[in-house]
């Protein structure tokens, strides 16, 4: 991120802020349109001329307007807009905040915003940002482009650029930056005060410096507070701090992310397996990790691999969608095929079919529940052996008592609607033994895909679901024939 | 959060190092209660003595390892143990950290951690945190504790605590602290420079001062870094930033975190309706409001108030999951009775009871797929009525064509499996039908909850997958009887 905006952005922090310039910035273009079409049906030379002048106005205002926001915000604006005014909004945005905009956008719009450029405000775009942020956008932008920024850049940022992008997504590697101010341990203070203040402008998010020594090797950090705080006669290493956190670009993202959150940090040094000091990590780096990641959560339980915008195209949203229909088509296949086992059963005593299917229910509701709690308990740390033990001991015997409560409601309410003792006493069974199957895979899931190393919420669910669906039908149509049928 | 830890935290950045320290510590302990057993069973008053001391010695370790830990990394190993050994190791904690790992922990541990200390012990640790944390804390303190710590309380400090405990959970107020540093317009920033150094610390997260006049209005911020950068000579207006974000009080905090999100903040002043200068919002506090706005909707998808951890009793556990079952039941119960009513037509085509829960099943998909991007297309705007129309539009469009898609293939396959060719019509029209009820309630549901002004998603799962099961059998069951019954 650079810094020019950062100090004195036109804000809008508020979303009905924000609303209300995009109803501004829409009226704007709507009237705009309306002077374009007085242009273009002007009979009189006169008349097309003030109108064209008007236009070009109304378009400065409208550019004026744009160029004072953050580009955080333009962002936002860009993404509520239908494409065709998106595509004129974007032709208005200065040169110089394209880049900073083309970060901020979701996948889908920089898609659309990318089209519409050309080759030579690609290369303008890609000027304006730093490597790490270059690294960001790097997959989006067409090979050839890419390959030519690459030459532009001097030799180190090159390195830079190669390094940030061999790093997958999910690593320190891709979340760092390279925005270091390093000091040597061994001068005074005063000197670092007077270096500094030859500097034009410190890196967003320099809550420190990273103190080192002649290899660069890592050996510390002095906060900008301790610079101020501290007798400038001191030397840095008297007033720095030795013991901090400090990460390798082959961490994963998600436990750095813990560590922020743990140790309320600001910004973190990254450092390579001898300890030389390589880049460093800030807490806007993480808190947008943590928002994608969340967002990525959010989409994949439901299974949706990427987000949609309401403007974009059909075809891509039915394609975005046709992956989970796909499974849960086989799962909900299986589940049938495991009811047609039972035909005679049904055809004997049709009730079976109407309370099947709450047998099924509420057995997917208790695995689910069981595999949240899980989630999130491993969310924190790793479980060992004991507290696995402990786990299926404590959700099988939730399962058994909430069995007990729930199976006894749904025996009674089964009594009180067919007056059959047997099919109540099936019920309630079934509805228990159900539970106990969804305690059982509900911890089994998750704790197995630990064991593999596996993200152990994905998928979970809807496994969980196939299998309390399946498992439902088969125990109750099973205890019914073998209990209830002749 | 106090400075004490947190320039040279003990740290455990990674968990499996937390797992080793977590190790370790229970080791101690049993190696511990092996003594003990040999000091209790000791014939020998000189045996007795060595072993006591042992024993004691061994006490003294274990708390010396346990206070070089910051205190969020206590809170996590108090977590991971089970109820007696984390008392053991609760005893050992400094007191002068009582505080802050009551801070860390979850809600259920702090309840268990409470419940062992005594009146003295639980003023000690409120002494111990500023006003803004006390605040946090005071929901679960005894309230004749908490008296009893207002009363101690200079009156400043009184009053905001007062204010901080007058704001609900989700507010600005709530997320603020009141650690400002001040300083005036006019004054040089030489000056500002002197004042610093005399100060001994300043707060976590201090990446700017905030500039006052003399009613306390709020005026500007000034960066640490433009203390560090600019000429000490100029007037401390001349390097300010004067147009920043600011929040009130009564904001929400979810647009807040979003502010932060969007402008990278670290830090931001909060001011009240005449601009006065009250308090301030950090990252850390916005990043821990994040991380509980993310638990908590987790666990509302499956109904859950509240975390437990693996170490709860199990009547608790019972209690926390039975709304939730509760729920369901009755939705459950009027999807069976939708069914009931076409027993007639499931006596005769017992192959309806087989195929019914597809139909309800994959309904359930397109619909949560529906509201789970709306949800998110909300989490950033607030959608006007053209937006609305043409989300309409479009998962209508969509749930059209993917009805044409997987209808077409489920008729396909019931063909296949029951040759009956009008019964594959019926399967394929239902599922098409019930995937435009999905599509349309996906839509109407939290665009409706948006308007009313709540949270979007709250519930909305649970009320899609009710309509889409109840109407899914309704259409499917109701087409079976009008086409396929005589």
């Amino acid at each position: 991120m650079t810094n020019q905006h950062a100090t004195e952005p036109k804000i809008a922090e508020k979303p009905a802020e924000l609303a209300a310039i995009i109803r501004d910035i829409r009226e704007m273009m709507a009237r705009n349109r309306l002077v374009e079409g007085l242009v273009d049906r002007s009979q009189d030379a006169h008349h097309e001329l003030v109108e064209r002048i008007v236009h070009k106005q109304n378009l400065t205002r409208l550019a004026q307007k744009i160029e004072q926001l953050h580009p955080a915000d333009i962002a936002l604006i860009l993404e509520a807009l239908p494409v065709d005014e998106r595509m004129a909004i974007w032709s208005l945005v200065h040169a110089d905040q394209d880049g900073e905009v083309l970060l901020e956008v979701s996948d889908a719009v920089r898609m659309s915003l990318l089209a519409a450029m050309d080759r030579e405000e690609m290369l303008n775009a890609a000027n304006t940002l730093d490597t790490d942020e270059l690294a960001d956008l790097a997959p989006d932008f067409p090979a050839q482009v890419m390959q030519e920024v690459f030459t532009t850049l001097p030799l180190a940022e090159r390195e830079r650029l190669r390094f940030a992008l061999s790093y997958p997504e999910d690593t320190v590697g891709a979340l760092m930056d390279f925005d270091l101010v390093t000091v040597r341990a061994d001068v005074r203070i005063e000197v670092v005060l007077r270096y500094l203040r030859r500097m034009e402008d410190l890196p967003d998010h320099t809550d420190k410096l990273f103190v080192v020594n002649r290899d660069s090797s890592f050996v510390g950090v002095i906060y900008l507070k301790n610079l101020l705080l501290s007798d400038p006669d001191l030397a840095v290493h008297q007033a720095m701090a030795k013991e901090v956190v400090r990460f390798h670009p082959e961490d994963k993202a998600r436990t750095t992310a813990d560590a922020f959150e743990r140790y309320d940090l600001v910004s973190a040094p990254v450092v390579d397996e001898h300890n030389r000091l390589i880049g460093r990590v800030t807490i806007n780096a993480v808190v947008d990790f943590i928002r994608e990641a969340r967002d990525e959560e959010r989409l994949s339980q439901v299974g949706l691999r990427e987000e949609e915008d309401i403007f974009a195209p059909i075809a891509r949203s039915v394609k975005n969608r046709s992956p989970w229909l796909a499974v849960n088509l086989v799962t909900a296949l299986v589940a049938s095929r495991v009811i047609g086992l039972f035909d005679g059963a049904i055809e004997q005593l049709v009730a079976l079919a109407a309370l099947m299917p709450i047998v099924a229910g509420m057995g997917g509701n208790v695995g689910n529940q069981t595999i949240t709690m899980i989630v999130r308990e491993l969310a924190f740390r790793t479980l060992d052996n004991r507290d696995i033990r402990l786990l299926y001991s404590k959700e099988l015997r939730i399962a058994l008592i909430n069995g007990m409560i729930w199976g006894g409601a749904l025996g009674l309410i089964t009594f009180l609607l067919y007056h059959d003792s047997a099919l109540s006493l099936v019920m309630a069974g079934a509805v228990s033994l159900n539970f106990l199957t969804a305690a059982f895979f509900g911890v089994t899931i998750p704790v197995t895909r630990m064991k593999l190393g596996r993200d152990p919420a994905l998928g979970s669910s809807v496994l969980i679901t196939a299998i309390t669906d399946s498992g439902g039908f088969f125990i109750f149509l099973g205890l019914a024939t073998v209990f209830l049928m002749n």
